[in-house]
C-alpha cells in the first residue's frame, strides 16, 4: 500500500474501542480502499497523505460503528401500528395480516426506511432475518451498510417462497447471488423451535455447513416457548437444539431470555453466540435475559434492537442504555453490565458473534473502515469524564454526524449519501394505505 | 382580549394532549401574552390574527411541553463522573466531595447546562431540589423555563446555608424573592426521612403551609430506607410521614419504589403525589416503583429524570420509553402503562402533581402557552400510525425543534434563544478541573 492509496482521513478525538479503548486527542483514521491504513495524530496523517479527503468535525468523536446483531429491517413499516398488546394478539391480529400484503417493493421500501434510521443513528453493520430476504439484501447492498441477511424458514407456507422446499432453493440462489459481495453475507435462518420441525432444523444445518454460514434462530425468548418445548420434546430449547447437533460456534441464538444455568454452561461449552435484544424483550414483556451470567460463563453476546415494530426504534445508543440499566435494576446490583462492557457488546461482541472479529468492531489498522463521528459539542455530552459512560448513558443516535462504511462516506453532516431520504419517507407515508387497508 | 393581543401562532399538526388528545391537522395555537387564546386551523388563525408571528415547521407536531417533576439541575456538571457503583460508594466517594466544592457560580453554570438540555429535549417545566436553590431559581428564571424550586434541608450542616436554622431563613428569603414571579414557584424540600429528624420535617411543614407551597421529599426509594425506618421508627416510611401529619395533597413523594399495598391505599386516600424516576431507579438499582398499582388506586403520578448524575440525561422522551417498557417487563404484562398513559404522566400527571393542572400539561384555551414542536419528517417517526406511540416509543429529545414557554419562544430551529450555549459549554469544560481537582 502506497501513500497515494489513502483516500480519506477521518479526524476528531479517536476512540478505538476494543479491549484497550485507546483515546487519541486530535487524532485521525486514514483509510485506503475499504481498510484502515493508519491511526495517529490528525496532523501527522494529513502531512503524510496530503491528497486524501479530510472528514472532520469540531469536537467530534471518531469511534467504531455499532453492530446491530438482530433486526427485521422491513418491519420499520409497522412501527407503532399496534402496541401494548399481548404477543399473540399483536402478532395474529396486527402483524400477520400486514405481512400477508407484503411485496418485494414494500420490502425494499421498509429496508430503506430502516437503513436510513440505522445509518443516521450510528449502526454500520446489521444482521437481518425476514421474508423476501434477497430484496432485503439488495436494498442493504445499495444502502452502503454492511449486512448479514437470510430468509426466515418455517414449516408453514411463506408469503415469499410458498412451500418449504422452495425456501431451500431460494436460499441456494441467495448464497450464490451474494457469494462475492464485499459487504453482504448470507446466513441460514430458522424462525424458532416452535415453528420449525426437527427435520427443517437439521436440513438447514446442512445448508449452513455447505456455505460455512452463521445459523440463526430465535431461541428461549419466552417462558411459553420453554414450556412448549418441554411438552413437545421433553427438553428445554437449548437441549433440543443440542440433540439435533445444532449447538456450535456458528449458532446465533436470538433473545435467550429464559435459560437455566445448565443451558448457559452448555452454550458456553459449545461456543454458541447470543443476540441480546433488551428493549424488545421489555416491550413484549418477555423477560430479562441473564446477560451477566452468560458473559461470566464466557458466552459471546452481541446487542440487537429486534424489529422496529416491537421496540419501536433501531437506535443502538438507546439499546445500550436500556441494556445496562435493565440488568442493574433486575438484579438489584448497580455494578452489573458497566458502560465499557455494554459498549463492547454493541461493537466487538457483535463482531465476534458474526464471525467478523478480525474485520469490524474496533478501529485497528488492517480492519475494515467502518466508523462513525459523534458531535460531542452538546449540552447532554458536556462535560466529558468518560467516553464509554457518555456513549452508553447519555448519547443518542441523533448525535451521529458522519458515517463511513467499508471506506465510503455513507453519511456526511447528517445527510445520508446513499439513499434519497425525502423520496423514501414520502413513499412510506403512501404505503400505509396499502398495509392497513 | 382583542385580536391585536395575539402575538404568536404556532402551526403544525396540533396534538392537544389531555384526556381527549385531540388532533388538528394543519392546525395552530394562537398565543396572547402568556396564554393560549385559540386553537383552530392554521389558516383560520392566520386570517384572524394577521399581525402575529407564525412559528411553523413542515411536518411539525405541536404538543404540550413535557414536565420533569424531579431533578437536581446543577448535577449536570457531574454527569458521568462516576457510574456503575454501589449507591453509597458513588455518593460518598464521588458526589459528596464534588458537592463540597460547589459555589453559586458553579450552581448557576450547572443549572444553565441542564436548562439547555431540558429546553432542547422538550421539557418546558421542571421541579428542582438542590443546594444554593436561589441561584438555581435565578438561572431557571433567566432560562425561560417554568420551574418549581426549593433548597434541600437536612439535619447536618449544608455547604450552602450551614446550620439548619439558617436554612429556614434562606427559604423565607427565597419565598419572598420569587413571590411575584410569573414562572418560578418556590417549594419546601426535605431530603429524606433518613436525613431529616421528625422535628425538621414538622417545622418545614409549617413553613410550607404558611406559603401554601408543595412539600417535597425523597420517599421509599430503596429497601434499605424502608428497613432503616422500621428500625428507627418502627414504621414504614409512609406511615412515619402520616404520623407526623405530612401526608396530604400538597406532598410530592419522589421515587416511591418500595411501597406496601397498605401504603399505596393510604397515599391515595390522602391525595399524595408521586414523582416517578424510572431511569435513575434502574441505574442505581433501587428497584421498580409500583406505578400501575398507584395509578389504579387513583394516585397522581408525574415523571421525572432525577439528576443527570444518576440517569445520565434529562431527556423526558427517553424517560417515557423506559417507564413504559420497565413496567411491562417487570410485571411480565405488555398491556401495562400504555403509550397514552405514559404520555399523560409526563404532561397532565406532572401538572396535577405540581398543583398547576389549570395552567399547564395540555393545550387548552386559557392555559399558559407552554408547547413544543417536533420534526416528524424523519425515518424513525415514519410512517405515523399513532401519535402517543411515536412520542413514547420512537421519539427522542433531539426531535424537538421549537419551544415556547409562557408565550415566549425559548428555542427556534434548535437554537436556544435565552442562554448562550457556546459560552456555557466552554465554561462547563473549564469547570471540570475545579470539580475533580
Amino acid at each position: 500500500m502506497t501513500t497515494a492509496d489513502v483516500h480519506l482521513i477521518v479526524c476528531g478525538t479517536v476512540y478505538t474501542g476494543g479491549q484497550q479503548g485507546t483515546i487519541i486527542e486530535e487524532g485521525g483514521v486514514a483509510v485506503a480502499g475499504d481498510t484502515i491504513q493508519a491511526i495517529a495524530s490528525a496532523s501527522a496523517l494529513e502531512e503524510q497523505y496530503p491528497g486524501a479527503e479530510v472528514l472532520e468535525l469540531g469536537r467530534g468523536l471518531v469511534m467504531p460503528g455499532l453492530i446491530n446483531v438482530h433486526t427485521h429491517a422491513p418491519m420499520a413499516l409497522m412501527r407503532g401500528l399496534a402496541d401494548d398488546l399481548p404477543l399473540m394478539t399483536w402478532l395474529q391480529e396486527h402483524i400477520f395480516p400486514v405481512e400477508g400484503r407484503l411485496t418485494p417493493e414494500l420490502i425494499t421500501l421498509g429496508t430503506n426506511l430502516s437503513a436510513l434510521e440505522m445509518i443516521k443513528s450510528g449502526t454500520t453493520s446489521f444482521c437481518d432475518m425476514y421474508l423476501f430476504a434477497k430484496d432485503v439484501a439488495r436494498a442493504a447492498a445499495s444502502s452502503g451498510l454492511r449486512a448479514w441477511v437470510g430468509e426466515v424458514l418455517y414449516d408453514f407456507p411463506s408469503p415469499n417462497y410458498g412451500e418449504l422446499d422452495n425456501g431451500f432453493v431460494y436460499m441456494e440462489e441467495m448464497f450464490a447471488e451474494f457469494a462475492e459481495h464485499s459487504r453482504i453475507t448470507v446466513t441460514a435462518n430458522a424462525h424458532a423451535i416452535y415453528t420449525c420441525s426437527p427435520d427443517l432444523l437439521v436440513r438447514l444445518k446442512q445448508q449452513a455447513v455447505d456455505h460455512n454460514s452463521r445459523y440463526i434462530i430465535h431461541l428461549a425468548e419466552t417462558q411459553a416457548e420453554v414450556d412448549g418445548a418441554m411438552r413437545q420434546f421433553a427438553k428445554r430449547p437449548v437441549a433440543h437444539l443440542d440433540g439435533l447437533g445444532l449447538l456450535d460456534s456458528s449458532l446465533v441464538a436470538d433473545h435467550c431470555v429464559v435459560l437455566s444455568s445448565e443451558e448457559i454452561a452448555l452454550m458456553a461449552e459449545r461456543g454458541v453466540n447470543v443476540a441480546h435484544c433488551p428493549e424488545s424483550n421489555m416491550k413484549l414483556a418477555s423477560g430479562v435475559a441473564p446477560i451477566p451470567a452468560l458473559l461470566e460463563a464466557g458466552v459471546t453476546v452481541g446487542l440487537g434492537t429486534d424489529g422496529a415494530a416491537s421496540n419501536n426504534d433501531v437506535d443502538m445508543f438507546g439499546e445500550m442504555d436500556s441494556a445496562a440499566k435493565l440488568q442493574k435494576v433486575h438484579n438489584l446490583d448497580p455494578t452489573l453490565l458497566n458502560a465499557k462492557q455494554t459498549l463492547d457488546m454493541a461493537t466487538m461482541g457483535g463482531a465476534r458473534l458474526l464471525g467478523a472479529a478480525d474485520a469490524i468492531g474496533s478501529l485497528e489498522v488492517g480492519k475494515k473502515a467502518d466508523m462513525i463521528v459523534l458531535d460531542l459539542d452538546q449540552p447532554h455530552l458536556t462535560p466529558l469524564y468518560s467516553i464509554p459512560s457518555h456513549l452508553v448513558y447519555s448519547a443518542t443516535g441523533a448525535d451521529v454526524v458522519h458515517s463511513v462504511i467499508n471506506g465510503h462516506i455513507v453519511m456526511r453532516d447528517r445527510q445520508v449519501t446513499t439513499i434519497d431520504e425525502h423520496e423514501v419517507l414520502a413513499k412510506c407515508r403512501g404505503a400505509v394505505e396499502v398495509l392497513i387497508r
